[in-house]
C-alpha cells in the first residue's frame, strides 16, 4: 500500500482549535521531538501536539486521519532503534502530559496509569505500599512506551517483561476509535488476546493511551551483590548453572570488563576492571539466605570472586544506579558518538557459544565495544562504538550487528530481546520470521490501512 | 460476511486421496465429533479427517479452503463452552494422531511438542527430568487445545495460564500457509506478537499444530493439603489475605459443600461436607514449612480446621485426582443431565462481593449448583445441573449464568477466566466488551475472509 499523504497545513487550524499552545511548530520543539537515543539521524515531524487525555489523542487522530497525516506517539523519547522519527512527516503526539496515576488497587496488586507516567514516578507513587513494578529498562521510560516497545529490563529473569505484566491497555485506533484490551481480571480467556495485539506494536497499530499493570509484593529480604570474574565464559558458565540449579534470581546481569571501566568513570565506582556480575535476591530473610550461599557457591567453581554484598536500600541502589546508567557511560568512552546497539536472545544453552562467537567478533573490531546483558533471559547487548568522524565505523558496525544477528538465529534465537524492531531491525525482522512478517503485513494493513501511525516502523509497508 | 459454503462432497476425492482410510463419514465418527463436554447439542461434521502432521493439516485446509468448506479443529473434545459443534458442517480435524513430544530441552526449560499431546502424557514423559508443565485443567485436554482455548486451572495462581508458559506456536493459516510465531528465546520484542493472536483464538483464526512450552523445576519439597471452613465466607476471606500476604501459593482452591459432597461420592472419600480448600505449596523444605505455618494462622483466623497434609507423592496425586474429577463428580448429582458451567474471574478485592451475591442467587435455584474455582486468581465456577425431563430449569440456568456475568462485569471481571467463549458465551463476549468485539471481528476477517476456521464461535460473524 502506498498512502500519498497529506500536508500538513491541512490540520493545523483544526489541531490549534483544539490545542491551542499545546500544538508546537518551533522548530526546537520538532527537532527534539524527530529522534531517540539512537544513532539514527533525526527527522522532525511536521507538528507537536502535547495531549492530556485520551480523548484528546483521539480527536487529532481523528483530524489527522481525515488528511491522512501520520501520527507518532512520544513518550519520554528514550529508545534506541529509531523509533520516533517522523519518516514520512506528520504530527507528533507528544504523551507526556499524561502523567497522572489513575488508581492503585494494593488489594488487588494492580494500578492504571495514563501513558506518560514514567517508571521512576510510579515507583516514588508505590513507596510505602509494600508493592513495586519490576519492569526496568536503563531509561527511565514511560509505561505506554514501554508497553509499545514489550521493554524489559534486569528483574524480568524472575518477574517477567511488559508482556506478563500488563493486565490491559487503553488504545486509540487508527480512525480515532477508543478501546479497552482487557479487565482487572488476573485471568482471561475472553476472545481474542487483545492486550498482547499492542504490546510491542510500537505505535504502528494503535497508540496505547492507559496502562493497567500487575504490581509485585516487595519481599521481605533484598540482598544485592557484585562479583568479578576472571573471563565472560566463567561468568556466562556460572549464569547457567544459576538458571538451571533453579534458584529464583531476581537480577543476574553480566558487564564485560570494558564496561566496567565505563561505569567506574561514569558513576565513580571503582570496581576491578574485568568481567563482573550484578546479582540479586528477593524472598525471605532465610531463603535469601539460602540463594546466596547457593550462588557463591557456584561463582567459586568458575573463579568468581571478590563478591561485595549490599543490603541497605541506598547502597542497592547506588549499584543498580551505575547498571542502569551503562548506556550513557559506554557512550563517554567514544565523545560525541552515537552507539549501535545490539539485542539478540538466545536460549540458554546457547548462550556461551553465542557469546563466544560474539567475542572473537568484539576482538577483531576497530572500534570500542562494550558488552553487558540479562544474561538470565539469554538477552545480551553490545553497544558499538562508532568514532564520529569514521563513517566507515558505522558500517564495520552494522556488519558486526548483522553477524550477531544471524548468529542467533541459527540458534533458535531472536534479534530483538527487549528493544523492538523500529527502523533498525526492519531487515532483521523478515530474515527471523518472513511468513510471520506477511501476517504482520496483513494486521497492519486491518488496522491501519492508510499506514498512518508510525509509518516506516517495524514492517515494510510501501 | 456471509458465505456460501460449499458441499462436502466436493472435497471427498481430493482428502481420501491424501488420507485413505484416515477420512472417515461414517456417523458414529461424526457424532463423537459433534461434541464437546458440554450440554450443547451435538452437531456432527460432515467428515472427519485424521491428521498426522502439520503438513497434512496444511494439504486438508487447502483443499476446504478451495472449495469454501468449514474446518474445524478437534483435539480431545473436552472443552465445555460448545467448542467443536459443526454449526455449518464442514471437516473435523482431529489432531489426536498427532501426539510426537517432537524435543524436551532440559538445559532450556522448554518443550515442544505436536499439538495432539496431551498434558498427562507430556507429564509422564518429563518424569525424571526434574521438570514439570504446570497448566492443568480438569481433563486430560491435549496441548493444541489448551493453548487454542487459552486454558488454566489449579496451578495458573503460581505459575500462569497458557499465556504465560507458551513461547511459540506452528499454526496453519486458513489458506493452508504454515507459520512460525516465535523462536525458543526466553524473551522478544521482535514485531508484533503473534503467539498470543493465537492463543486463545478457539480454531478460529488458524489451526495449531505444534506447542513449544516453558517448563518449570520441580520444587525440593511439596506439600499439600486440605482444609474445611464454616462458610464459603470465611473460606474466600481467607484465599483473599493469603494472597495479599504475598505467599507464593502453587494452588489454593474452593469447593463448596455440595461440591465435597459430590467428591466424596464420585471419589470415595470422606471429607466433612461443607466448604474446603484445597492448598498446595512448593519450595525448599524450609520455604514449604514457612508457607504452611503462615497459612495456618490465617485459616484458624477464619475457623479453618481439619488441617489434613498430603506429603507423599501418592496422597498427593489421590487428593488432586478427587479435584480434577470435580466436573464428572458433579454431573453424578443429576444423573442424565449435562451441566451449565460458568466461568466468571474477578479481581480479588471484589470476590468475597461476588461470591455472596451468587451464593444467594444459589439459594434461590430449583437445581442443584455446585461451586468450585480457582479463588486465588478471583476465579470460580458454577456447574448448574438441570434436571434432564425438565426444559424450564434450562432457562432458569442461563439466567442464573447471565446474572453472574453482569455481577462479574459490574465488578472490572471477565465473563471467562479460562474456559473460552466458544459458541455459548459470545453474547457475554459482546457485552464485557462491544468495541474490543468491533476489533476482533476485523482480525477474523483478515485472517480468516471466508469464516472457514471453526465458524459460528467466539463472534457472530454472518
Amino acid at each position: 500500500m502506498t498512502t500519498l499523504y497529506g500536508a500538513v497545513d491541512s490540520v493545523l487550524p483544526a489541531l490549534t482549535e483544539l490545542l491551542g499552545e499545546r500544538l508546537s511548530t518551533a522548530s526546537a520543539v520538532r527537532e527534539h521531538h524527530g529522534h531517540d537515543e539512537s544513532g539514527f539521524k533525526t527527522v522532525p515531524p511536521d507538528a507537536v501536539a502535547f495531549a492530556n487525555s485520551t480523548e484528546e489523542v483521539s480527536a487529532i487522530v481523528k483530524i489527522c486521519a481525515r488528511h491522512k497525516i501520520p501520527v507518532i506517539a512520544y513518550g519520554t523519547g528514550t529508545a534506541i532503534e529509531g523509533h520516533v522519527q517522523a519518516l514520512r512527516g506528520g504530527v507528533c503526539i507528544d504523551l507526556s502530559g499524561m502523567d497522572r496515576i489513575v488508581e492503585v488497587n494494593p488489594e488487588d496488586m494492580d494500578c492504571t496509569v495514563q501513558a506518560g507516567v514514567t517508571r521512576m514516578q510510579l515507583e516514588s507513587h508505590l513507596r510505602d505500599t509494600g508493592l513495586f513494578f519490576p519492569v526496568d529498562p536503563g531509561a527511565d521510560a514511560s509505561l505506554g512506551g514501554m508497553a509499545a516497545t514489550s521493554a524489559s529490563g534486569t528483574n524480568a529473569v524472575r518477574y517477567g517483561t511488559m508482556k506478563e505484566n500488563v493486565l490491559s491497555l487503553k488504545v486509540v485506533m487508527a480512525d480515532g476509535r477508543i478501546i479497552r484490551t482487557g479487565t482487572r481480571a488476573k485471568k482471561s480467556s475472553a476472545g481474542y488476546d487483545l492486550t498482547h495485539l499492542f504490546i510491542g506494536s510500537e505505535g504502528t497499530l494503535g497508540i496505547i493511551t492507559e496502562v493497567t499493570l500487575r504490581l509485585h509484593g516487595l519481599q521481605e529480604a533484598i540482598s544485592s551483590a557484585v562479583c568479578s570474574f576472571p573471563s565472560v565464559d566463567d561468568a556466562i558458565n556460572m549464569v547457567i548453572l544459576t538458571i538451571q540449579s533453579g534458584i529464583p534470581i531476581a537480577r543476574i546481569e553480566l558487564l564485560d570488563g570494558l564496561m566496567m571501566h565505563a561505569i567506574n568513570r561514569y558513576s565513580k565506582m571503582d570496581y576491578p576492571e574485568q568481567p563482573h556480575l550484578f546479582l540479586e535476591f528477593h524472598g525471605s530473610a532465610a531463603s535469601v539466605k539460602e540463594q546466596a550461599e547457593a550462588v557463591q557457591e557456584l561463582a567459586s567453581e568458575f573463579g568468581g570472586g571478590n563478591f561485595s554484598w549490599a543490603t541497605r536500600s541506598e547502597e542497592r541502589n547506588r549499584l543498580w544506579k551505575a547498571r542502569h546508567d551503562a548506556y550513557p557511560s559506554a557512550l563517554q568512552l567514544q565523545p560525541g558518538t552515537r552507539a549501535i546497539t545490539t539485542d539478540v536472545c538466545v536460549p540458554i544453552s546457547r548462550l556461551a557459544e553465542c557469546i563466544r562467537e560474539t567475542r572473537a567478533d568484539i576482538d577483531r573490531a576497530s572500534m570500542p565495544i562494550v558488552m553487558l546483558g540479562h544474561v538470565g533471559d539469554g538477552n545480551f547487548h553490545l553497544a558499538i562504538l562508532p568514532h564520529p568522524d569514521r563513517p566507515e565505523d558505522i558500517e564495520e558496525a552494522e556488519a558486526l550487528n548483522h553477524r550477531l544477528v544471524r548468529r542467533a538465529l541459527a540458534l533458535d534465537g531472536t534479534c530483538s530481546g527487549e528493544h523492538g524492531i523500529g527502523q533498525g531491525k526492519i531487515g532483521f525482522l523478515e530474515e527471523q520470521n518472513p511468513e510471520g512478517v506477511v501476517l504482520m503485513r496483513q494486521l497492519k494493513q486491518t488496522l491501519d490501512p492508510d499506514n498512518l501511525l508510525n509509518p516506516g516502523k517495524v514492517l515494510r509497508m510501501d
